[in-house]
Order: C-alpha cells, then structure tokens, then sequence
C-alpha cells in the first residue's frame, strides 16, 4: 500500500509530473507533493517530444518504485471512456493516440485521463475551493476561457465529451467572430488576449488616453499582465477593458447559474490576479443577471496553476478502484498473501 | 397489481387529472389512459379551489378504487426533496403548502411531485421523444418559455431545484427588460406575448405593412397564433418577428449544446406550431452558435400538452419503487396476499 501515485500533466507551454502519497488529502490539508517537477518546452515541439519527455519525467520522479496509478491531464480533447487523445490545442501530432494506454504500458499501472478542464474541476472539488459541494462549474480565464463540471459529486463530460465549453456561449450575437465560429462568445470577450487587443485599440484610436497602459506596453505588443499592472496605477483605459471582459463572464455565469443552479462556481486562471474591480464587476453582473432566487456562490479557485495536477491526483485514485473493482478477488487475494509473508517473515526473524 | 396510478396536472388555465395502468409503456406505445378528464379554471381562483376541485376530480376518475400512487405535476417552483410547493406562477394562495403530503393522505397512496417544467422533461424522456437517450434538455415555447433537464438519466434538478431556467439565458445584454430583473431574456425576446408584442410595435410604427396581420388581428390584441396564421400567409411583420424569436431561442440552444453537450433537445410547447420558418431558423441559428465539433439533435416533442401528465406518470413509478424499497417486505407481502386471494375467487367462481 506504500507505493505513490504519479500524475501527469501535459499543458501548452510545459509538462509537468508529480508524485503524491496515495493518503494525501491534498495541499489545503498539508498533503503536498513527494516530489514535482516541471519542464519548459521549447518553441514548435511535437506529441514524439512531449511523450519521450514526459515518460523520462515520470520515471526519474519514480526513481524504480512503481506508481500504484496514473492520472494525466491533457491541454485538448481527450475521450475519457477509450483514454483516447482527439488532438492536442498546442501541439501537432496528438490526433487519436491512445494515451491511456500507452501510459499504463510505460508505468504498468491502471491509468486514468481527462481534458485540462475537466481535471481542473475535479482537482478543486476534491482538493480545492469545491471540497464538499455537490455541484460546481470550474471556470479558467487566462489565455482561453475554458470550463468542466461536478454534477451530483461526478465531472459530467456531455454526451460526447464536450461539455464545459463557457468560453462559447455567446453574449454579443453582433460581437467579434470567434475561432469557433460564432460570435461574440465568452472567450473572444473575456480572455487576456481579447481584453488586451480591445484596450490596444482604444489606445490607436484615442491619443491621450491610458498614459500609464502606454507607457508598460512601449516595449511591444499589450499583454493581460501589463492590462491588470496600469488598472492597478488607475489607468482608465484598462479598467474599461478588464471591465468590459468581467461583464461578458458576470452575464455568462448568471445565464449559467439560471440554466443549471450548481451549488458553487470556481473561477481561476491567471486573470484573477487582476485585481479588485475587475473582480467586482464580475460579481455584480453575475448576480444582476441571475434570477432573484437562484442563489450565486462565486469564488476564486485554490489550487492556482495546480488544479489540473490534483484533479489527476483524484483520477488516479479513480483508476485504482476501478482496478480493484475489476480485479476484484485477485487484487484482495494478493494483498492478504502479502501480509501473510510479511507476518511469516516477521515471525521467523523474531524466533 | 391492479390498482392504477393516478396523475394531476395543475396548469394555469386548467386542471387535468389522468388514471393509467401501472403497466402502460406509454401513447406512443399504445398504452393510453385508463380515464382522462380537463376543468377548464374560471378566472381568479385561488389554491382552496384547485386543491379542491383537483381531489373531487382525482376520486371521480377512481371510483372508489384506491390508486397505486399520485404523481404531480405543478406550475410553480417545487421543492422536490420535501414535497412543497413554494408558490403558483397563476394561482394566489400557495405559498409554501405542503402537497405532496396532502395529497398523499387525500388518497391514501404514496405520492410525488415536481414542477412542470421537470415533468415535462421527465415525460418526453419516458414515454415521447427521448426516450432511450441519456440526456435531454426540454424546452416549452408558450406564453413564457421554460426548460427542464434529464442528466444521466436522471432529472436534474440544481442545487436548490432551480434548474432548467432555459428561458433566462441572456441573450442581448442591452435588449428591453424582463419580469426577472434581466434584459433581453429568451422568454422576453421569444414567448409568444413577447413575439406578439413585437409585431404589434413594428405594425404601430409602420403603417402599410403586415396587412394578413393587420387584417387578422382587427378585433383585439395581436396573440401569437395570429402571427402563426399570418406567417404561413405569407406576411412580413408575422415572419420577422417569429424569426427573431426563434433565433433567440436558436442562440440560446447553441451555448447550451456548448455548455452541457446533452444528447438531445427535444421543444415543446404550443409555438412549435409556427410553422416550417420558425423551426427552421431556430435550427440553423443553433448550429450556427454551437461548436463545430458538438452533436446537436433538436426535434419536436412528441406528447403535447400531455408531456407534464405523462412526467407524473413517471413520478408515480418513482414514488412506487421507494415505497417498495422502504417498506419492502410488507408492500411484496400485500401482493402477494392480493394475487392469492384472486385467484381464490376465481377459483370458487370456477367451480
């Protein structure tokens, strides 16, 4: 019963691997990491790349023990009934490999994989902001806008696996087009890169504007951090701008909040680091937009850029029992063996 | 094993009352009602008179026969869990009552309730256009429009029972304010008043168009079954305006497909008889919001008006197997005795 649990988690700039004991009850609880470690990935890697890496990874945290199971989280979708990766968003060569198995093959333990999304709700509910909800929608604004599920204390991936997508309801049928498509959604309102692209061209087109947010991004292209450091400093320009993205995300969470009545939402990503107003925004508009007795409990996450890396943690655990239940009387049969040797062993060194 | 399971359905405009074989697989399957009876409500009731001429109409269609179990359907938020209603959308006066335990006692028979929205959802997955799959969204275009959800199978019901707010989604954050507190709501931008209402705007503000309309709606205000008929006629105004409500809707079931990605949609109500324009602009804005990647399957309901009766059908099943399960033995005790003692007659009467 000692060996650990390893997780795995493949995300767009990095590939991160950790090993926890399989009795942590997470961080929140002083259960942290037996070990953890990140690697950067160079520009224009492909799948052959990121699976080497991640395989050697997994094995120096491992240094000969074998990992009870193996739980992954992957940057794209991944059908979790076969543990099939459909394609990666960050890198090229992903489309339909059979990561759950070659996992299991690599680590020879019962693996278990989900999308990031997902496992992010999953970490948070097990381990994070969510412990003890029934129900909650987990929402990442940074680069995208993504989201994943607990309905009934279960992730609820959809008919096909697709469920959580927050960053496409549409809130502005007349908005900007979308990468998928459609228009005005979440994500093309509400993500960093949207809200700062939205205050680059106020600052084209008004002069004399956001003297502070001008003067952070002189040295190139307006990014999500300088956005929320010149709000900070007051600057009027980016307070309109995280402004504007917040109140896309507040009406998109009272809609949500009208249409599925979770217990709880889980807000994380880099942007809620952008401080106080735009998180009042988002708030106010979120309640102003759900319905008088629908209750809105709206938080920030807990476990940072980690939720993904515990909700393996929790798939790892699910992976075990469904081993245990699949195997049944084998797997108890072998461990009564073992403490049967172990108790004759011990006998026989103290005689 | 005979006594039939009895259903009540309180509508806003009328109270229905239904026997079934507890055996009956459904309309669709040719297991009809055993007996069937409508009370058209006079205007200004308030909850003594429903409740009782709901139990009048109950006993008549029994007989003096006890039934199996009662299921409920209701218009108004439910509090499922404790069998409480917390208020009527049409009828003043029920405010917190007690009447799933009401009715329970009223009819000697273990009794389930839940609000229409989620009866009709739980009808049309028994018994009318999904049955089979494992998630649902219902949707009902009337006078307001609502929603309720099968998940898994199962209703979901949110964690305070407010799921299914279908018709709160918003859809234009800047379109005309809504009894919920909202702006440009589905139910304001797409119920049949609110279609109704835009049409009669457009003809006050534009003198020689919609004349079909014009002509049909001389003698009063304009409803929406005017502007089905003057749409199927060929008239501008009647088709703008259900366009634009079905593509409110259209809009809303895209971010929905995106957000949950259920199996199937099914849409009720009395609009979807608006003709082929309506349904076919509400299909092509849906797909046009979902993602490229989500399946979406949108069709008609296929048990009218009676989707609610045909959910309590279910509720009473439900109601029966808890019972069975709580009082197990003595309930397989009772049948047991009950068989035995019609055989005996039959018997005696035989010989």
């Amino acid at each position: 019963m000692n060996e650990p649990l390893l997780v795995l988690d493949y995300g767009g700039t990095k590939l991160s691997a950790g090993l926890v004991d399989r009795r942590s009850r997470g961080p929140l609880d002083g259960g942290g990491w037996l070990a953890l470690e990140r690697v950067k990935k160079p520009v224009g890697v492909d799948a052959g790349y990121d699976q080497t890496t991640m395989v050697e990874l997994g094995r120096r945290l491992l240094n000969g023990r074998a990992p009870a199971a193996v739980g992954v989280s992957f940057g794209g979708p991944v059908e979790f009934g076969r543990g099939v990766v459909r394609l990666s968003h960050h890198v090229a060569g992903w489309e339909n490999t059979p990561l759950r198995d070659q996992l299991s093959r690599a680590f020879d333990a019962p693996t278990r994989i989900d999308n990031d999304a997902n496992a992010g709700a999953l970490g948070e509910h097990r381990y994070g902001a969510g412990r003890g909800v029934d129900s909650l929608l987990y929402v990442t604004v940074s680069t995208g806008v993504g989201g994943g599920w607990v309905l009934g204390g279960d992730v609820w991936r959809g008919f096909e696996g697709m469920a959580g997508e927050f960053g496409h309801i549409t809130i502005d049928p007349e908005g900007p087009s979308c990468v998928c498509g459609g228009r005005g959604c979440v994500e093309r309102l509400a993500s960093g890169p949207s809200m700062a692209a939205a205050a680059a061209e106020v600052l084209a087109a008004r002069p004399g504007t956001g003297t502070v947010l001008r003067e952070l991004a002189r040295d190139g292209a307006l990014t999500a951090v300088q956005l929320a450091a010149a709000a900070a400093r007051g600057d009027e320009v980016a307070l309109a701008a995280l402004a504007a993205g917040a109140r896309a995300l507040g009406i998109a969470l009272g809609s949500t909040a009208n249409l599925i009545n979770p217990q709880l939402f889980v807000i994380g990503g880099g942007l809620i680091k952008s401080g106080e107003p735009f998180w009042n925004v988002l708030l106010t508009t979120a309640r102003a937009h759900a319905m008088p007795e629908v209750s809105l409990d709206i938080v920030k996450a807990k476990l940072g850029d980690d939720a993904p890396l515990w909700g393996a943690v929790a798939l790892a655990h699910d992976a075990l029992s469904t081993e245990v239940l699949t195997t049944g009387v084998l797997t108890t049969g072998a461990v009564a063996t073992d403490g049967m040797t172990t108790e004759a062993l011990t006998t026989e060194q103290g005689s």
